[in-house]
């Protein structure tokens, strides 16, 4: 597997573009995107567990449960279209109808997707505007992805990609994503967007079975928040041009495919929680030691979402008690006498607690390790041999005033 | 039922006091309290459900199991007296066998609460100190109530009192309390402690019975910041020194004593939500229509620990879209096409939503509702008959201002 610099424009037959069609009054942000492929990409896709469910999320369902494959997805922000009834679901067949026009292609070959504000209707003109604009843009290059990436984005900072290249079967198969995170992130997706790409050939149903696995231990890993949306997507799209022989079981070259997908995943899911709205760090809670895979990423999202917990790993506070208090709520049981915690940065790892009370450390030496901008609770319960991490960031001031007010 | 003016020194024969002992250096806080009973009170209990559960805690509720009555509490603040271990619960059982000593009781006959920084040993010289002023100073009076109310508090902002005169077998019988909240409180009893006494005679099972049932309506059902704590605690104390005819069954005198103790719990539970770590207002949810009392309790309680939509209380914004969506993840399974929700407060009452969907409202009538100092959402799920109430306040800068560094 190799690292690559690419975004979902990065394997052969990918095109995307991003534009301002000019939702949201007031903002120079581009607020479109639009991922295409120049051959059918068979579909796979993860959705939000919240039973209120927008719009296009519906329509995403619809298309992965019914379709073998898709054509492109078109993407705004500004408005999530949730909570909008059949005028909502009726704004949403009809962007697809739009697209599918312009590109020649049939309606239930467009996927979309939302997110911002709950409860209000799309304006319709300026999202059909947007549409137009987007047809002539697309394009397989770099540029191309970073567009899509910054169109989809709502408050968070930071443009979100990642690409790898495996070898499968003597050819090269790349997998590239974008995503888009921020607020209401949390275990079983937050309001967070993701569209992965790949040039593989795969099986539909082991393409599906395989994203949603993978989704387990990594986006239902993150939390910013403890809310969980009613837009959480994330759809993967395999249109074969690499070439490669088909994967058609848990083989070999499942296996090198599985790696990419899993990274690409993975790091997606790192650089949301490390994007969390007011955020100043990147916090990652490793459990090790549960009696079962299922215990042990409860304990981790457990520790990860508590927010007095965030709000001490912003102050650089290396206050354990809120972590194992954390440990204690999760519902787990295990031994609070024989919990190991310990904190890790770029400059070091200190123990803080051995067997369930406070080891002997330096706070002076603890508050450094905790300035880093990526800090790792390790902690050990002893109690068997299962691990998981789950990341996360910390609670800021920032926070407080982004979600205040969002909606003006 | 007559509410009256006053706390734990109102029944009959309750002393208390509340001084500073000097446990958080450069503070001016009162920081140690004791309540007294002139005669043996009958005790019950209820605790933190966190498996990491603090010295004290483990002694009281051995005190519930074994003991038919006690006759004093000893309550620390600035340190929890948590993951403390083996010395941490040696502690506990001095300061009982000092004050014991002291009073001229059993070690058995006195109650221990502690509240603050988990993780640290009492500075023992200075609690033996704190309870060697304490005993002299205790007093049936109502500012020795103010006194212990006070001295129980860590980030509290205010005192919190409550207490009622119910009438049983032609005779008054009061029925008082103190209590403290701020930070970690949520459903399942954040980190609080609240302290009930009656000079009501009542079977101590009974009195159990009942006080389990009351507090999952009341202290269970509030939310500061959804972590729970390893310290909380509520204990009643019952003297039976108001003469009254001792109540063994579910009889109208239980009703009257029910009544009363409910209502207790309720002003302290609301007061606590009331005054969470920075907050600026009391966020109510009333869920009506729900298909099952614990269905209703978790929606509302969902609704009430939402950072999102608590963060939208304190910026008065009527994002509704975050209320349904909080509904959504509850895991309870409601049909989101069927909600209403109104938000309520001293000045009026505004419906929001619809089926579902947005209500037609002005925004401009929304927050002048919303900027009352008590907020109530009201949502009907009409999947039923059931209803619940949760209380809450809103998220704010202060709150990750105190919590970012709490411990220095």
């Amino acid at each position: 597997m190799k690292i690559i610099d690419g975004g979902v424009t990065a394997p052969k037959g990918f095109l995307a573009a991003g534009i301002r069609a000019g939702i949201k009054p007031g903002s120079e942000k581009k607020d479109m995107a639009m991922i295409y492929s120049e051959q059918p990409a068979v579909l796979a896709g993860t959705f939000t567990r919240n039973i209120v469910k927008a719009a296009p999320v519906k329509w995403d369902q619809k298309l992965v449960k019914e379709q073998e494959a898709i054509r492109a997805v078109v993407v705004n922000t500004g408005i999530a279209n949730a909570c909008t009834g059949t005028e909502g679901y009726e704004n949403t067949q009809e962007e697809a109808a739009l697209a599918a026009g312009l590109l020649n292609l049939k309606q239930e070959e467009i996927a979309i997707g939302s997110t911002g504000v709950i409860g209000q209707q799309l304006p319709m003109d300026i999202i059909k505007e947007g549409i137009h604009q987007l047809v002539p843009k697309i394009a397989h290059d770099r540029q191309s992805s970073r567009d899509a990436a910054e169109a989809i984005l709502t408050t968070d900072t930071k443009s979100k990609e990642a690409a790898v290249s495996v070898e499968i079967d003597g050819k090269e198969v790349i997998i590239g994503g974008i995503c888009k995170g921020s607020g209401m992130i949390h275990p079983n997706m937050g309001t967070m967007l993701g569209y992965i790409a790949t040039d593989a050939a795969i099986d539909k149903e082991l393409l599906q079975e395989l994203q949603k696995e993978i989704v387990e231990d990594t986006f239902n890993m993150i939390s910013v928040d403890g809310d969980t949306s009613t837009n959480d997507t994330v759809l993967v799209m395999a249109n074969a041009m690499s070439g490669c022989k088909k994967i058609q079981e848990k083989d070999r070259d499942y296996e090198a495919f599985r790696e990419g997908l899993l990274y690409v995943n993975r790091e997606l899911a790192k650089q949301i929680a490390g994007d969390g709205e007011g955020c100043t760090k990147l916090f990652e809670v490793h459990v090790e030691g549960a009696d079962t895979k299922e215990n042990a990423r409860i304990l981790s999202k457990s520790v990860v979402t508590s927010s007095l917990t965030k709000a001490a790993i912003y102050g650089k506070d290396a206050n354990w008690g809120r972590i194992l208090c954390a440990l204690g709520y999760s519902g787990v049981n295990f031994d609070p006498e024989k919990v190991d915690i310990a904190f890790e940065s770029a400059v070091g790892t200190i123990d803080i607690v051995k067997d369930g009370i406070a080891a002997d450390y330096s706070e002076e030496e603890a508050t450094k390790i905790l300035s880093e901008e990526k800090v790792t609770a390790k902690i050990h319960v002893h109690n068997g041999e299962e691990e998981a991490t789950a990341w996360g960031c910390d609670l800021t001031h920032d926070y407080v005033s982004i979600n205040a007010d969002y909606r003006s």
